[in-house]
């Protein structure tokens, strides 16, 4: 039975050298067995931002160093708890706290939110597939102790009998988060995403099986918030990532829809046919990776169908959709400029995409309800004054309060240019207007 | 006629976000077109470290980010000669240095040095072959100027008429190295890297055909070598690079091997088949990348041959060969223990390597002739002191002279750990001993 | 006459190592003869965050430091506007300008901001007088131009006829705050100040009399005021640096209440007691520098004036005084604890000050008015759509408008601790529990 | 008594934000109380690197912020030998070594270097006055624990019973040279002092009462003595900064000559006067610091005696020695040197300064004998292979061999420039040659 401390603890530590937290402390055989499974090291296949490279060409680091960071922080945090002797923090749990972090990422597939939209899957149930069925780190977690899959599992999950374990994990300022935020901002070499991690840690405080922060670290959470606003608007929403994620989602509608109606590839991969056909088990979701997707891409470049094959040249050679923006939705144009496309030969549903980051999986930060009625609901920030007095961030901090559900988004239009270009004169001079074709 | 002066400013300064130099910045229409080719863009799927991600997680960064980089040093040591009036420097050779310098890498594929043993290619020949055939960029350098592909491709090798030119793209201290140290040490992590560029371009000069240095920034340059030591010592000859090396090398080793005795591959592509048969054209090399190669190894894992799979498992699980360490060779012994690792069923042939860092194409600083027969040899670094008086560095520097020509390297001897353990009872003494089993 | 390009330009261009901006580059004789003006070279004897390095140790950086810094922010903006061509900058005022900016602090005496308010004196006019009477500077200026004496003052002054060239100098996002953000964030070692200089910089543009801001970079100049914000409330309104100040101020305004009433001081130098009885001249003012202060406290530490005496021992040893934080003001208790402060014996005038933040000379960021009937009022950020289309930030960005104007500040009462617990027993209930005395 | 164990842990972690450590911490009373001391705090106004800032003008920080540093460090290795449990760390000395850390530098007085020099004192045995006399940081350490006030003086004094304690805050790789090396670098705002801290600390082992390294970490030792070496050559021995430390310390030559031969200084105070007359006892030392001096210096620049008053305006005004360099030494032409300045009405004595670097009280790195015959020994950098082999690290190392014992110093010969400008004429032509005048 595991009782917190390891039952192996590692003869001499390990370390990782990484750019963000200088390094990364391994103390525990189990961990460090972890790591070196075989689905852990896959998440070095599959980049953390998705498509944000062909943006920022930094943001080329993996999930594997994103969920390192993730452990790294979650190993901070509780050994400051530890030291510091807190009364709210279970002593007991701090290897499946551990676990949990390191492994919350493990179900994500290649370039997971386009592939999610499209083929209906989710990364969190794979997580827990991978954690559960006949897998290296089942296998690892159940010989370290049998009921940790389903431990590591429920915390995941936020189902797990310690709620403090899963506000480590997910919250409105969890692990996660803060190794993003903080990798992210130096992979791309954006200057918004640095915040004080060493302060923020030290003013956190288990409190009533929730993470709180102390008052006075009021401003650090201030910073931190402002540092995920910036990220969002300048990074995470960047148009020209969005641009190429509507490509990428387009190549995987098209494939499918292709498929559906009988189409014959000229080139397919077993994992890949199962994801388009639905009938893909944990073997082959595995080994998927963003390798085995780009290789498609090359190959499906050559493919007959003159769609899919414009829609890979483009993800390839990044010749991305231009995009107009507009402040107001507006329903009797966008159907004018579809019913214009197809006049000039175009496919509307796959030549033209209309955009409003709002629909995004983010938020900046929205203070929630602490009852989690909503799955996807985080738990809020919560302040502690004196000895138990809580109240929600956003009802303290001006700053906070004005990003709190902010929405700055617009209306983007993302379209092909050239075809437009070629058929400008044959379309009436609203749209040409509209889409400064002269 | 191009004369120094882009024919085509563009109209509004365009700029990367960069991690290590905050922003790459471009001004001319040619560099813009030159990035948005096909063939440059594919250095986005080619990692400018190859497998040192395998040691070093945050590693992950492409040949596209350094070759902006490249582009954006040689771009400020120009324009801080020009700001200076320097009498040695061509003004009208400004825009080949520029091409020169973002395209020196163009010809690189995926893993290039293990591919490079194996098949014999060379990315230099590549290179020029992608600046002069029927290319993308060859398209956009003609365009241009009718001369530009001849003109690039002479300064990259080294043959241009401007020897000052082919002295900013290849030599001691040029953008190319002064970029990937930097880069190097920022993605990895380790902050042995890291020298003062800002000084040292201010204290390069142009003189007589090359670059030289003002006397007072020799300690700059001392540093700058330094950092380059410390990379080579602490990441680039990495035993577990050099590991994962040897797993990729034999990879291709027996692929080639197999294919040679007609053995029928489960899963192949066309473009990596040319490359196995030696037939390979530079449409073909083009399609190669590393998404190919790791999707191939993918497949592989699950091919018939035992060894062939074993040793794709292990690349992709990062199941990497362990090795001991040997302060001098000893042929003798080394055939004995090829016999042994014979005698218990293993392959010598891909289960033992011996590695010694001496070999590889890298030295951390070699005076050199100044007549380049070698054409490996790079010219050495000179100091100027007064008007007109050049020393070669070593000669000043006790520190320079103490890392020149130096030699720490030991002998590596790699192979699979578990087959060894396994059989471990069957091996003498002697040999038990030096790989410690028991 | 000047025209922009320096009479004389520096045989080769000077440099400063900075810890902020690397190197601060000096390519003009003039600018290169005032840095090395008794009166430039005296700001290193003056603190830039005045008794700030009592409360975070690093922050011991001097005005000299700060002053390069402006000049070379200003050197920045000017050569991206020279370089880019843009005509709303008028060249020939680029002297001017680096001038303005080097030499606006110049006025400064030791502790600013606490002699000012007791003796009634102002940097600003001491900054004129410096420029215009008689002292190495005016003798620089005068030799390089006749008029620039006048000119550089008017500058500071913001009467000078070229708009442009004020707002460069003093507007809510001009060099002077860019400099100090950046630096008082390196040296007390927060990250709080640090935003994207490079950035905002490639935004700015001359349009109408006015340096107004690119569209696209609003989320930058947020992320700036979002610093700014931070600063205020992290180092500039630390209590604990109110204290050092509060003490520092009763120590003024008790040495001249001695010296009004005709006191023997056991220790005085002449340009103190010019300065206490206000009869100080320029030659007097320039020869006031920190060290002149603090060899002050050091003597009357020994004064026989109790009051005077147990001052200088708190600034020089740190005892500074405690303090309770009330969110409303309440003159009406205010009032009982004076009275009861003399009941014990203190003396109210000393013993008890009462602080709120907002009276002090910051304001995060205020809209102010385009007209500036003000002259406090510094000229707010405008944002560039278009050709021509300006508008306050204030109106366009939800977080600026949140942190415009805010007011979080809570009332703070400053008192020596020690006499209070002495007394605790003598004083009523509430007033005790107010204090935390049992 | 004390048992490692502080007797009175603080209810609550102190810290301080530090721009080099982010954080220091603090958990003990003692260490809390001893920095509340007025000699603690005295070292606010002593800058840490003497006359440097007129040099790098970010170095203005102060020997108080280095001694939070050390104490940094020191408490950081022991924390890494606590956590490790390593057999060789004595833990009940912990408290020892924490004050010993904190204090080795109370007993330096302004200018030290320059002071010690001229008036022969020592900065060391002012240290262990200040531990053992009537001082409050006697008061504290006694209060404590009555023996410690003699163990923290062995302990800086070297004679300490347990010898690792003094490895740890005197060796050629303690915690001072740590922390200065850093410190510097970040305010002078080189990046030469930068090395991996981190790393270091993970590899020091205490070994048979020494702190030895393990062999593993050989780079990073090489990288920590590589940023020393480039430290001194481009920091600490900078010509600059010699020129305004000869000034000083010519200054205080001649107010020691003026007052041995009864001249009557306009102002003097008594700190100052017992100084120079060599009657100075702890409280007078305890109240000189840099304010005092910078202000006698400014009262002194208009004292009667010519050569004082103008040093003292040359240090203020920053109109320092021009210097020549010489390769050799050659004291014939020294001579007639002199005997040319005394006939065109110079000092030779004050306006002349033949300097070379390694007179001075650093040197980069030298293995030294393990014995310590010597007291300024430092006992060498041992690396630890195996359970117990241990070598010296230039044994190892040839970048260490070769910065071992280096001499690339020059001589310089100091001077003013404009007496010598004026009277260049009158100067033999040999003479007029060696200082360029024409």
């Amino acid at each position: 039975m595991a009782d917190g401390q390891s039952k192996e603890r590692l003869p001499e530590e390990k370390v990782f050298k990484d750019p963000v937290h200088k390094y990364i402390y391994v103390q525990d055989q189990l961990i460090w067995d972890l790591i070196n499974t075989r689905e852990f090291q896959r998440l070095r296949r599959i980049r953390q931002l998705g498509t944000s490279y062909l943006t920022f060409h930094g943001a080329e680091h993996s999930r594997f160093s994103h969920s390192l960071g993730v452990y790294e922080i979650t190993r901070k945090i509780i050994s400051q708890f530890e030291r510091s002797g807190y009364a709210g923090w279970p002593k007991e749990e701090k290897l499946v706290a551990l676990c949990a972090s390191l492994l919350h990422d493990i179900g994500h597939g290649p370039f997971s939110h386009s592939i999610e939209d499209v083929f209906d899957a989710h990364h969190e149930s794979w997580t827990c597939r991978i954690l559960l069925e006949d897998t290296e780190i089942n296998q690892v977690l159940r010989q370290f102790d049998p009921s940790y899959p389903e431990r590591v599992a429920a915390v995941i999950c936020k189902t797990y009998h310690e709620p403090i374990v899963v506000s480590l994990v997910s919250s409105q300022m969890d692990a996660d988060r803060m190794d993003y935020l903080l990798r992210d901002a130096y992979f791309t070499g954006v200057n918004y995403g640095t915040f004080d991690l060493e302060r923020i840690l030290r003013v956190l405080r288990p409190h009533q099986g929730r993470i709180v922060v102390k008052e006075s670290g009021m401003h650090a959470v201030e910073d931190y918030l402002m540092s995920r606003y910036q990220m969002y608007w300048q990074v995470y929403f960047h148009p020209v990532t969005r641009s190429s994620e509507i490509i990428l989602r387009q190549i995987f509608r098209r494939a499918k829809e292709l498929h559906g109606g009988g189409y014959t590839f000229k080139w397919m991969m077993s994992p890949l046919e199962k994801l388009i056909s639905g009938t893909i088990d944990i073997r082959d979701y595995l080994a998927l990776d963003e390798a085995l997707v780009q290789t498609a891409f090359s190959a499906w470049a050559n493919e007959a169908d003159a769609v899919l094959s414009d829609l890979c040249h483009r993800f390839l050679d990044r010749r991305l959709y231009k995009y107009i923006t507009m402040d107001q939705p507006d329903e009797k144009l966008w159907q004018e400029i579809r019913n214009q496309f197809s006049a000039i030969g175009l496919h509307p549903e796959y030549h033209l995409e209309i955009d409003f980051p709002y629909d995004m999986p983010y938020h900046v930060y929205r203070p929630g309800s602490t009852k989690r009625a909503d799955k996807e609901e985080k738990p809020p920030i919560l302040l502690l004054s004196g000895e138990d007095h809580l109240s929600e961030i956003s009802r303290r901090s001006d700053i906070v309060r004005s990003i709190t559900g902010i929405h700055q988004g617009k209306y983007h239009l993302y379209y092909p240019e050239e075809p437009l270009l070629e058929s400008a004169h044959r379309l009436p001079a609203n749209i040409r207007e509209l889409f400064a074709l002269m």
